[in-house]
């Protein structure tokens, strides 16, 4: 695509932790849609990415159209930076594109013995409570905490009751969905999972408002307000489409997507050695907690990906059949070895 | 109780708050347990707040078991000073007690032009996903933010599917309470509200791990760790109980519940005017969504607040019987003049 050697081998990273954690929706199987929303201009391979407006411990950077990929560690690396000079960096980031998994941006954080926070918005694909429109995407946050003998905990989770990949994989297999991940056109209850494609949405977590769905709507309209309306990207509806089939709105409020991360240093607060110590009393206090069912313990946030990518580094990461078939195309079309 | 005239009038300006915003079980109702925990000298009425470290724009504040209604107006005041100079301020207490309504903390920021975040820890009454245990609080996140023509948007949450309030309006009025809001001491999940007094616990927002309930337990971690393991106040299981009849765990990790209070300069991202008009462009958009039953518009976070105020400033706050002989029997102790 033109990218810089340095720019292809940070995307290259990104992509490969997604699949490295067992997140395969956020992993290669997303180059051949960048690849077809740099064909259609929205993404440009050589960004300029530019401090748009900063202080001591705050910033907005532009993405420069850029890969939401090479933006967002660019936006997260300055937070780190701030927060090494003054305690704590936050840096809302504009004009941008899809960024992978927030788990890669937070933990860059957390290498640094800092706490990392990393949101997103996304395409309009949740419906707020009580509403018929898609006027929110998945808008994913991410808190991720260092801790000592155990692996960092990593809370990494979209704000919608289901991510919209367990929704492709139903309508893949032809399964209905459980009740209360999806609505129809007219807002009602289904568990069709093809009703997304004629008009439907996603449900926020919480999936109705006895449940708590005004909370998740909550959580994601904050994604969307610390990514964008404080950024100048695009927010709400107004959220550029990921797939380059789809126009983005012809009224555009800002420029692309918008992300948000931050960085805290522990010594901040405490010395680290003593918060480690604390942070694995808390994970071994929750691990060995009393379960409903004796066979399934309770899971640390972060621990299922951690999982995968011990057991994907030892045996190789499966890569199911259209991936590599959309691989090998693009391979193809570059001029670059087949797998 | 001896507090000093300034803290009297501040905690009961938090209380207020809490009434006049329709969150009743916040607000005077509270008094007589905070009285019957200082009688217990579990809560001082003349504390020594300090800050126990600091850089530019991150502190740790011992609450010196005072009121959380003094103790986290100071931390946030800390906030708000640290951001006017470096453009944010990130603040983990210790060693304090029940806060209030978070909102009231978050908006003393937004008055400002600044992002308030207000969170805290709580007796532990809600189960992780998997587990019969109760390990965390409802541990409530809040979001506050300035807006232009209309009012601030403010997402005041408990990370449960249910806040423990509607449960007693249930146990009183002998009704059930929906699936998914609680389980038994066992961990089946059940519609009687009673059940958390036998060994139940509350469910995390999701309900359960089909509709995310793994997310829920993920933000009450989130708020538990920045609270309470940053700070060293006590976290899970070890957070001391609300109520005076049940004894603090004996073998403590911490001193106190643990809050966590945030500040950021809108102005440290991007113009405030131009930041307020986009988020009256945002509040108008989801106003005017298109709803699934034209009775019921979407509700901004933070309106049914403002509405109770609104309602309330004119008309005044109804205080229930039981409230009114609680006051009635503090104001008889303490030798003040009867409502």
């Amino acid at each position: 695509m033109g990218c810089s050697d340095k720019h292809a081998a940070l995307a290259a990273d990104v992509l490969l932790q997604a699949d490295l954690r067992g997140i395969d929706s956020h992993g290669v199987a997303r180059l051949v849609g960048y690849v077809r929303l740099w064909e259609k201009k929205r993404i440009n391979a050589t960004p300029n990415i530019t401090i748009a407006h900063e202080t001591a411990t705050t910033a907005t950077v532009d993405g420069g159209a850029g890969l939401g990929l090479v933006v967002a560690p660019f936006a997260m690396q300055l937070a780190i930076k701030k927060a090494e000079q003054y305690g704590s960096g936050w840096v809302s980031v504009r004009n941008s594109n899809h960024f992978g998994i927030a788990g890669y941006h937070a933990l860059l954080a957390v290498e640094k013995d800092m706490i990392g926070f990393a949101m997103t918005n996304a395409s309009p694909l949740v419906a707020p409570t009580f509403s018929s429109e898609r006027l929110l995407g998945t808008n994913p946050m991410c808190y991720a905490f260092p801790a000592g003998k155990y692996p960092p905990v990593v809370v990494d989770m979209a704000t919608s009751a289901a991510a919209n990949g367990k929704l492709e994989i139903a309508q893949r297999s032809g399964k209905q969905v459980p009740e209360g991940w999806i609505q129809d056109a007219s807002g009602n209850y289904t568990t069709d999972p093809h009703a997304l494609k004629s008009g439907g949405a996603l449900l926020p977590l919480g999936s109705d408002r006895e449940h708590g769905s005004h909370k998740g709507f909550g959580l994601s309209a904050t994604v969307d307000i610390l990514s964008a309306v404080l950024s100048g990207a695009n927010y709400g509806p107004w959220v550029p489409p990921f797939v380059a089939f789809l126009e983005p709105p012809n009224d555009p409020v800002g420029t692309g997507i918008g992300h948000f991360m931050g960085a805290m240093r522990v010594d901040g607060f405490r010395p680290v050695d003593e918060f480690k110590l604390h942070m694995d009393n808390w994970i071994n206090r929750f691990k060995s907690a009393a379960t409903v069912d004796p066979e399934q313990k309770v899971i640390i946030p972060g621990e299922p990906e951690l999982e995968a990518e011990t057991e994907r580094r030892k045996y190789g990461i499966p890569v199911v059949d259209s991936v590599l078939m959309d691989l090998n195309g693009l391979a193809e079309k570059f001029g670059v070895e087949k797998l």
